[in-house]
């Protein structure tokens, strides 16, 4: 049986997951970008997106282990792309070009139906309108017995987590004070969800932090 | 000039600087003791109790730094003593016996007021009843050059942080997921504060982290 796991996920030194005023110039927020500077740098991120070079050291080994034993993703719908309300067309194909990163079955979190999207290199989008429990025993079938990965955003992975169905959290502490913005636990209890530390890793641009259920 | 400065304060990996349910039992909170593992186990610790023995790597080390160059601490009324409401006697001399670990003047935040208790090794407690404002400017005198440390607690700290008066902050995040208590940042913009990550190291058993004004 796969675990539900949060990896790579960049947050600041004050907690914050993205930063405030979210619109399509920042889709991560104002100054969102920099808590993902340490990812960009990897050699895992250069090859997403066809270049080459990149790091290959802690860093680059934890976003490794990030795509590892993942059977099924499952995204918030701002993370595959910018069109809000109903998709006016299916022109919008995600940020990613043909061949996608995630190369298995992604649940995409949305109120507003879509047929699947088949891409190259086994990827294929599923649109997923009955809510994030719908979602998760979809991802789940398709993992098949690997790993489930709840990708982003903060109020996806909010949600996961404050009802007890996510199992191991890695995040990566950005060396940045975001200030406002997404917090990623306030308000959500994770001792009493049952987590506990496990490690803490400095790698060269991000601290990673792993955390799993007791 | 000195700085003044928040130094070896330790938090939680979700931010808190002590438990809920701070009593008498728990003068930092339910929890609020895992907190402090790092510290109660090095070298500067087993000295401040007349203890031998202690570790001294890179935690020890932040530790040392932590009194270095210090000229004046400020602290919270309940990082004192558990003595609540007007002073009985003057009894109540202090968590550290007749030579405290302080060894400077020691502005003690209180509403009741107490004559001045000298103490030996040059610890000097001098209770201040008219404000954070007041008690800082007499410590920056007394500190006469040298830096003002804010000691604790988390609610001293975030009053000396919302008001623009801390010049760096060093904080030990531990290994602890604490879930409720006192959050140290919460509705703190430690950015708009103009605060800048400067080096994050991880020692034995927590993770320092330092922050500066730019």
């Amino acid at each position: 049986m796969g675990k539900v796991r949060v990896a790579s996920f960049s947050l600041s030194l004050d907690g914050f997951g993205a930063g405030p005023r979210q619109d399509l110039q920042n889709p991560l927020g104002v100054r969102g970008l920099e808590l993902h500077a340490w990812f960009q740098k990897t050699e895992v991120f250069k090859n997403m997106h066809d270049q080459s070079g990149g790091t290959k050291g802690i860093d680059n080994d934890f976003a490794v282990r990030s795509f590892e034993n993942v059977g099924a993703f499952v995204l918030g719908r701002n993370m595959f792309g910018p069109v809000r309300g109903p998709w006016k067309d299916d022109s919008w194909k995600g940020w990613w070009g043909p061949n996608p990163p995630y190369h298995t079955p992604v649940f995409v979190l949305t109120h507003h139906a879509r047929a699947p999207l088949q891409m190259e290199g086994g990827t294929t989008f599923y649109f997923v309108t009955d809510g994030i429990d719908s979602a998760l025993k979809q991802a789940k079938e398709a993992a098949n017995g690997k790993d489930v990965r709840i990708g982003a955003g903060v109020s996806v992975i909010r949600q996961y987590l404050s009802t007890g169905q996510v199992d191991e959290i890695h995040f990566a502490m950005s060396p940045v004070l975001m200030g406002e913005g997404e917090h990623l636990f306030s308000g959500i209890n994770l001792h009493e969800l049952g987590f506990a530390p496990v490690k803490t890793v400095v790698g060269e641009s991000a601290t990673h932090v792993l955390i799993k259920k007791r």
